[in-house]
């Protein structure tokens, strides 16, 4: 997984029938684990917001970790961080 | 999934029989998410035009979310976005 | 799916037993899809040949939009690119 | 896989419910496996400590190969390592 | 897939148990598929030596095409390389 901050979202009203009821937030990576061109737009359930640190699981991990096996989904915000040791920056 | 600007398509005669009916679109992600020399082949079965702006999904979720499971497919179109906060351009 | 041209292939005579009656076939992303130093072994079985533009299918939907699903085969060629629109360069 | 150093954790207290039990540390991978801006957040099941060189697991076969595949998990620390050939450094 | 040349090779004693018995090679990308800073740690089942020239699958291909699939290993090396065309340098 990857550590990132909630940046923003995005609204997409036509679209895969199996992304329905999804929120979609933009993630850009810390500088531990990636750049500002390489964000993510990932779904969130557990209500993560604006400038929040948050834990980003990729790949089928997102689906099926998620509960939502059957979507084109590829990432999901699935933690929301308090903090940690090890990072170059300063969580919150 | 990341988001890119849907910029032309590509037409293949011969190919696997499991990609017949597909549309091939190329998407060049936002600068947010990758650069130019980084494009991508996806399936749009959402009736996407050129110019428009886009949410891909990749790898696994392509083929599974959109109901071609059993299809050589690793990136698909899965939404048009409206707009969007959190990106460093303007969406349309 | 990204696009590259078939530069050549390989020859592997002590190999998983999973692989036996493939073509593997070195594969150069055209330059919107990657760099040089990016090559792909994919196999082929619609029947590429050296210097053709084709469509690569990676990771999980290469084996299994192939009929290989067992095989330790991460990347396929799933098409021969006619001609497209969006690219940087000619096709062909 | 790759092989990192263990350098920190992190804490999360609103997480996906499938994530309930694990521990999450920062990896960094040495310098033969990528850059200090590649680090990655894994779950550790065989008590890794901080400082220790590892192997990690990245994609399903974190999920699948640690007993947790219906977790939105996709790095698992998999092994420590005793020591090694074939490295620009020195492991220990 | 892509092609390395085995540099090395790690041991852990202390280890996910769905690992015993596998041997982890150190594996460095060809130019043409990467460098040095990318190498990779793949099983080998095939008998690939020190110096030897490796076709090495990658994801969920080398858990599934390998007889491993519930064992947490995402890269494997599958066929050791007699020749090849349509690469920058010479093997062997």
């Amino acid at each position: 997984m990857i550590i990132g901050k909630v940046v923003g979202s995005v609204v997409s009203t036509r679209k895969n029938e199996n992304l329905i009821g999804n929120k979609f937030m933009v993630v850009e990576p810390l500088n531990d684990f990636g750049n500002s061109a390489e964000k993510i737009v990932a779904i969130d359930n557990i209500g993560a917001g604006i400038g929040e640190i948050v834990l980003v699981a990729l790949g089928s991990a997102a689906r099926i970790g998620c509960g939502v096996a059957s979507a084109p989904i590829d990432a999901a915000i699935v933690g929301i961080i308090d903090n940690g040791t090890g990072l170059s920056g300063v969580i919150k």
